[in-house]
C-alpha cells in the first residue's frame, strides 16, 4: 500500500510542491517510501528533511537503519533535533545510543526530558539482541473495572501518541502483569463490558533476557501482534510488536545463510567492493589452510599415487562427495536449532537417522563408484577401495556435520558460524585418508 | 504468552477435566499449545478432539499443517465435520481442499454452506503461492458516511465472528478499493468523527497473482497487519494478515536453505530416515555424476600428474578454493534475489563487483598459493602455473555464482534450487582444467 507516485515523482513532489500540501499529503505517504527517496538521492537529502514535519521525521528514524538514523538526524540543527527526538519511541532511540560514542549519546541524551532520558538508559542497560533490548516502553496499561466505553474513550485521549495499541495489558499496583485485552476483544464488545470480563489473565511475559531470535519464534508459531516482556518478579517491563521482530527474523535468518556461506552477516548484495572482499577474503583464507591441511594428507601418499595415477582422477570424488553429504547434514541441524526444531528430546533419534542417512547414501553411492571404479581400471580392489571409502567418508560427513554445530552451540558459538569449515575439513582430510590410505594397504592388488 | 501449565499438565487437563471446565478455560488456551499435545500424544488425539467445543476445533484446524488438518478433521462424525467446517476460516479450507482429490474434496464441499462452497471454489481457482491463494475472504468493509460509533456498533455486531479486523476497508458499489482505516486510528478518533475523515485513500492494493514471497518482502518492508489483494480492475477480492505471512516467510526461506544444501523443501529435521534418505539421495546423485564429470578432466591429465605427482596433491587446492568463492558468491546472490535487494537498476553493479571480487581474492589466494607451490617443489614455475590457475578459477567462481541464480531465475526456476551444482561443476571442471592444462602446457619447465 504505497502511495501512487513511483520514487521520482515522489521525489519531485517533496522537493518542489508547496510545503503546505507536503503537510496536508503526508499521512498518505509511508515513511519508508520517503526513506528509499533518500537512499536515492543522497544530494537532496538535507532539503527534503527540512520541508516535512517533524513527527514525520521520527517516524523516518524509526523505520531507518541504526547507522542511517544518526546521519539523518546531524542533517538538523540543535532545536529541531531535540523536537524530533522528543517525537521518537523509546526503543529506537535506545538502539541509536547503543552505537554512538558516549560523548555523541550524552548530547542525545541531554536533548531529552529528563524521563525519556531514564527510560533509555534503563533500555541502553539490557542487552541488544534480548526480549528487553528490542521492546518498546510505550503501552497502554488499564484497570479492570473499567469499562469498554472508558477505555475507548481513554483511547481517544491518550492512543494517538502511542502506536502500540493493538494489545492493552492490566498490571497490578506493583506493575505486575495481570492480564491482557487485545483491540480487537475490546471493539467487538458491548460500551458497558467490564475490562474484567474480557481480560485474559492467564498468560506468560517473555523473560527480560530471552534471546531475541527465541521471540521471533514463538511470534511466528502463535501469531500475535504484540508481546508483554516482564522481568523475573513478573513486572511489566515493555512489549515487542510483529514488525520490529518480522525484520529480526529476517536479518537473523540472513545471517545464518551468509555464515554457511561463509560471508560476513552484515554484507550486502549491492554493497562497495571493499566490503565484499573485507566480508569475503578471511573466510577464503581460512578455507585455504584447510585446504593446504587435507592436501598435505595428499602428499603422504605421493608415492602410491605415482604408482596408480589413476588415484588421482577418482580422489576428488570420494572427497567431493562426502563434503555434499556433511553440508546437508550440518544445512538441516543448523536451520533445526535456529528454528527451535531440534531440541534435547528429539537430539538422540536425529543423530540415528543422521548415521543412517551416511549408511545408507554412502553405500548406494559407494556401490555405483566401486562398480565405475572397477570398470575403468579393469581392477576388483580398485573398486572395493573406493567404494568402501566412500561409505566411511559419508558416514563421518553425516556424522560431522551433526556434530560440529550442537559442540559450537554448546560452546555458545552461533552455530552457523565456521561449521561448514570444519565440516568441509573432516570429509576432506578423512576422505584423502581412507582413500589413499585403503589403496597403500592393498597396493600390490593394484599395480 | 501460553497457558501456565506445560504439555503433560495440559494433556491430562484435556483428558480428564470435567468437560463444563474445558469449555470456560478453552478461551485461555492457545491453539497452537493444544495442538503440540495432539501432536505428541497420537492416540489421545480422538479423545481429546472430542471434548473440545467445535469453534475451538476450527481454530485449532486453522494452526495445523495442511496434512494434518485432513487427519483430525476425520476424526470427527459427518455431522461433527460440518459444523466445524463452517466455521473455519475460508482460507484455510482452501489449504485443506487444495491438497485433497476431488472426491474427498467435493464431499467437504458438499458440508458446506452453498455461499461459503462458492467462495472456497472461487480461491480454489488461484495460484497457491500467489497473494489471492493466501488471502482469506473475510474481512470488514465500511462506509465512508459511517461515524466512529457507528463503525464500533457495526463492529460489536459483525466483528466478533471475523478475524481479520485489524483493518477495514472501504469500497464502492463496484467492490472497487477505494481506502483503508486501521482499527488503531478508528479507535483513537472521537465517536462522531466521520470515516471520510480518517481513512487513507491513496492506496494500492496486491494484486491478486503476486508472488507470495513478494507479499512477504512487502509486510516486512512496511510493517502492515493486513494488506488487501485486488483484481486488475482493483475490486477488492481479500486480504493477507500478518500472521499468514510470517509463516510463508518462514517456510520460504527454509525452502532456500535446504536447496542451497542440495536437500528437499520440505524435509524435517527429526523426520524419518525414509524421507531424508528420499530426500538427498538424489542430490547426491546428481552431485556424482558432476563429480565424475569433474575427475574425468583429472583423467585426460593423467600423463602429466605420472610425471608430475605434486600436481595431485594441489590439484584439490584449486578446485576447492574455486568452490568456496563460487558459493559465497552464489549465496549473497540467491538471498538478495529472495530479498528484492537485487534488481534490474543494480544488476550490472553488481555483476561488476563480484568480477571485481574474483579478482582479488583470486590474486591474493593465487600469490599465496603460489609462493607455497613454489618453496614445496622448489619450482618457479610450479609456482606460476598453480597461482594463475587459482586466480582464473576464482574469477570463473565469481562469475558463475552470479550468473547461475539469475539465468535461473529468467527461466522461472527457483534460483536456490540446483544452482550450487551448476557452479560447483563449472569450479571442478574448470578448476582442474586450468591447473593441469597449464601444468601440461608447461610441462618441461615442471619436470
Amino acid at each position: 500500500m504505497k502511495l501512487n507516485m513511483n520514487k521520482e515523482e515522489l521525489r519531485k513532489f517533496l522537493l518542489h510542491a508547496p510545503q503546505s500540501s507536503i503537510i496536508k499529503y503526508v499521512e498518505n505517504i509511508h515513511p519508508v517510501d520517503v526513506l528509499d527517496v533518500l537512499h536515492e538521492n543522497v544530494d537532496d537529502r538535507k532539503d527534503i528533511l527540512n520541508r516535512l514535519p517533524e513527527k514525520f521525521i521520527a517516524d523516518i528514524l524509526d523505520e531507518a537503519e541504526i547507522d542511517e538514523k544518526y546521519e539523518i538526524l546531524m542533517e538538523f540543527s540543535e532545536n529541531k533535533q531535540k523536537n524530533i527526538i522528543e517525537e521518537m519511541s523509546s526503543d529506537e532511540l535506545t538502539d541509536l545510543l547503543g552505537i554512538l560514542d558516549e560523548n555523541k549519546a550524552n548530547k542525545i541524551l541531554a536533548k531529552m526530558t529528563d524521563e525519556d532520558a531514564r527510560v533509555v538508559r534503563q533500555l541502553l542497560s539490557y542487552a541488544p539482541d534480548t526480549a528487553a533490548g528490542i521492546m518498546a516502553t510505550e503501552f497502554i496499561s488499564l484497570k479492570t473495572d473499567m469499562t469498554v466505553c472508558e477505555t475507548l474513550k481513554y483511547l481517544q485521549k491518550y492512543g494517538q501518541e502511542n502506536e502500540n495499541i493493538d494489545d492493552l495489558y492490566v498490571v497490578d499496583k506493583f506493575d505486575k502483569l495481570k492480564g491482557i485485552v487485545s483491540l480487537k476483544e475490546l471493539v467487538t464488545k458491548d460500551f458497558d463490558t467490564k475490562i474484567s470480563d474480557i481480560v485474559h489473565t492467564k498468560i506468560e511475559g517473555i523473560l527480560f533476557n530471552t534471546d531475541q531470535e527465541e521471540v521471533g519464534h514463538r511470534f511466528e508459531k502463535y501469531g500475535f501482534l504484540t508481546m508483554p516482556v516482564v522481568d523475573n518478579s513478573n513486572r511489566l517491563l515493555g512489549i515487542v510488536t510483529v514488525d520490529d521482530v518480522m525484520q529480526i527474523l529476517r536479518d537473523e535468518t540472513t545471517e545464518d545463510i551468509h555464515r554457511l556461506a561463509g560471508i560476513d552477516e552484515g554484507e550486502k548484495v549491492d554493497g562497495t567492493l571493499k566490503e565484499s572482499i573485507r566480508s569475503r577474503l578471511p573466510w577464503l583464507i581460512i578455507n585455504l589452510v584447510t585446504a593446504i591441511l587435507a592436501s598435505s594428507v595428499v602428499g603422504i601418499f605421493e608415492g602410491t599415487i605415482e604408482k596408480v595415477v589413476s588415484l588421482a582422477t577418482f580422489m576428488p570424488i570420494v572427497a567431493g562427495m562426502g563434503g555434499n553429504a556433511g553440508t546437508q547434514t550440518l544445512t538441516i541441524i543448523v536451520r533445526g536449532l535456529a528454528l527451535g526444531e531440534l531440541n534435547f528430546k528429539n537430539m538422540k533419534k536425529v543423530f540415528f537417522k543422521e548415521v543412517g542417512v551416511g549408511v545408507l547414501c554412502g553405500a548406494t553411492i559407494g556401490v555405483i563408484i566401486g562398480v565405475l571404479g572397477y570398470i575403468w581400471e579393469g581392477n576388483f580392489i580398485f573398486g572395493i577401495v573406493i567404494g568402501v571409502a566412500m561409505i566411511l567418508n559419508m558416514v563421518v560427513a553425516t556424522i560431522s556435520g551433526y556434530l560440529v554445530p550442537i559442540v559450537l552451540k554448546k560452546f555458545k558459538v552461533d552455530p552457523a558460524l565456521a561449521s561448514s569449515v570444519f565440516v568441509t575439513t573432516f570429509t576432506d582430510v578423512l576422505g584423502f585418508f581412507f582413500f589413499l590410505g585403503l589403496a597403500t594397504l592393498f597396493l600390490r592388488y593394484l599395480v
